[in-house]
């Protein structure tokens, strides 16, 4: 039986750290399964070495960003495989390109095409265990790329898949998903299971233990992800199917800090829509979240702050051209979001949302649902107490019945 | 017109020296040449990834070192191939792998079988400069390698030959080739060209500029070798083929601390010499260096400090074997040769070098001749003092003549 399990950097920050796991995927091996274990880079790793690339080069390339930044993961891998080693179990380490993660060429966010793990299977078959190192694949015109944030849990659950594996389990440093960050609510109750579509949206939303793509192809192939703590022997969380939902609940509270606000007024003549908009700042890489169509035709967009001198650039130019009248920014927002399986299509849980808030002093500016949540704006400085405040008027802290 | 530079880790030990190299590369650049530049790792990153080896694994597995020391020379290649781009030249980095180092397997110290440079070629035809990792190599099973000690100088000359580079470059934290170690004797004086085989010989018995392997491959292929200080802008030494050599003359002096004698003797009756003494020592991968035979029939051989244990272990079996009567071990000594064409034939030159050692009351315990070197072992402490007092003998301050 194959597991594969993924560890963050935090779990790998030392060479203690790094014993103390290996100790870990040894106990999985004693008990039969064939381990697969996926590393990111030791904590720090690729902070320090993107400081060394931004001292030389004000813009690093991409393809030599990636080739700098894939070193962290290899530190990690041969450092694990020879503790393994050390331990007295045979363990060997490959590249993503020796494992075979085939990506597109996008440097620096590269999706993987394919997946080849023969020497993985290889090495198994042989009674090793395998340490491959995440976040990184090879185009397949040999270049080594990077698959962005949260790459390794991807290169986990790629694994996972192309192994036919029984279990992929993502190891970190929380124990588990949550109904909110434990930092901001005391209160928060972690989540023994939690549907592919609920944890997508809570990812997207701000959730912080697994990135987006990962839940993407975790759901697209069906494989249960479970999500625990590399320091603890607690229970964690399981990322599974879950049939149909019997009942409308709001599960979990999210946040993101370092929101904006686009609105947009579009020409009255000769104008040719919004699509032409979207299209544009699509072409410029600048990620629309929420889109809503204000009272005087006006349309607002909501963005992460990062990509606001994108998007002011894009819209600049389409102003000149005449598709759009004007814009204007509203920065220093953030998003307080509820995710639950069909809670978007209830407006009892909308109204339920709006008067919680508001009851507070808390005003919504802007609000979007889609049919797993609803999104709110607040400004970034009430960002916590809204989360809270939303933690408790849904009873959040109880336990589901 | 191809030209092959190698910079150590010193010359690229921070962001401030790799830009100071990016600029160098361009210069060359400027002036028509294709650059091929070869990098070793940073300055000490090497000793720092042992360090973390160590603190993980009591014998870390050579593969697994490999995997992990590979990664200092990729630090240093990108970090270049940024620098140059930033300076808006056009540059490419690649790991010995994608530029066709293709080795034997012997982790931790392989040896290169094939170069095969089409990366490169094709990248220098589209006018870029190629940043290459040195030290590395990939075996035929797709393994990463490392060539051991002075291994980015071996990728220098390998590539040189194989891209019939006109120049082949050393760059390095000193001004060149010198008649001894300038810190140990401040007369000492750039030796403005030296033959291959003076190099050779002088790289083996403890210069420390050039590995020994390196000028070997050089010598094989007939690659002059400039070496020079990346620091300054003073002509070095050039390594070339010297042609009949007029006179016979001592060239440099040369020092090994860290040496010692087995003395060996041999069972007079049902003896099979000494070959299969030999043979078990060089299965044992231990080198000797100085062969000896005594007045009493002994044998003693010289080798570094580091092979003393496998060496008294081997010779342990020999003895309860019944191939070795004896062995004792003299530690605590130090090498010092002088080295020139045809001096070792010369028997006045060798009886110069005992009255100049012994007239300063130091004893010469054994001593060895080739046709390139005489060389004599002494007493550690009495080293430094031993090189001065040659350099001093040989006239080796003054100019040749």
């Amino acid at each position: 039986m194959i597991c594969v399990q993924k560890y963050g950097g935090s779990s790998l920050a030392s060479p203690d750290l790094i014993k103390r796991v290996a100790r870990q995927v040894i106990s999985q091996k004693k008990r039969g399964k064939d381990m697969v274990v996926v590393v990111s880079a030791m904590k720090d790793t690729t902070d320090e070495l993107l400081r060394l690339a931004y001292q030389v080069a004000k813009e690093p390339p991409r393809r030599e960003t990636d080739m700098l930044l894939t070193v962290g993961e290899r530190i990690s891998m041969s450092l694990l495989s020879m503790a393994i080693n050390s331990l007295g179990f045979e363990a060997i380490s490959f590249t993503g390109s020796q494992c075979g993660i085939i990506t597109d060429s996008r440097h620096t966010n590269a999706r993987i095409k394919d997946v080849r793990p023969f020497r993985i299977e290889e090495e198994l078959a042989k009674g090793k265990i395998v340490v491959v190192a995440g976040f990184q694949g090879v185009s397949e015109e040999k270049e080594v790329t990077t698959l962005g944030r949260g790459g390794s849990d991807t290169t986990a659950v790629a694994l996972a898949y192309a192994l036919r594996a029984k279990e992929c389990e993502i190891l970190t440093d929380v124990d588990g998903v949550f109904t909110a960050d434990p930092r901001v609510v005391p209160q928060a109750r972690r989540l023994p299971h939690l549907s592919y579509e609920e944890m997508l949206e809570l990812a997207s939303f701000g959730g912080k233990v697994l990135h987006p793509r990962s839940v993407e192809l975790a759901l697209k192939f069906r494989i249960p992800l479970a999500v625990r703590s590399s320091f603890s022997l607690r229970q964690g969380t399981l990322i599974k199917e879950m049939g149909k939902v019997e009942k409308i609940c709001v599960r979990a509270v999210a946040c993101r800090k370092g929101m904006a606000v686009l609105f947009l007024t579009l020409p009255k003549v000769k104008g040719k829509g919004i699509s032409p908009i979207f299209r544009s700042l699509s072409d410029a890489d600048v990620n629309i979240d929420l889109l809503s169509k204000g009272e005087g035709g006006g349309i607002a967009l909501s963005l992460r702050r990062e990509y606001l001198p994108s998007a002011e650039r894009v819209l600049g130019e389409l102003k000149r051209q005449g598709l759009l009248d004007n814009y204007s920014v509203l920065d220093g927002l953030a998003s307080v979001s509820i995710i639950g399986s069909g809670i978007g299509e209830n407006p009892g849980i909308a109204t339920k949302l709006f008067s919680a808030l508001e009851a507070e002093g808390i005003k919504v500016g802007f609000c979007s649902s889609s049919r797993l949540s609803i999104t709110s704006l607040v400004v970034e400085g009430a960002a916590e107490r809204a989360t809270r405040i939303l933690h408790r008027a849904f009873e959040l802290d109880k336990a589901e019945g």
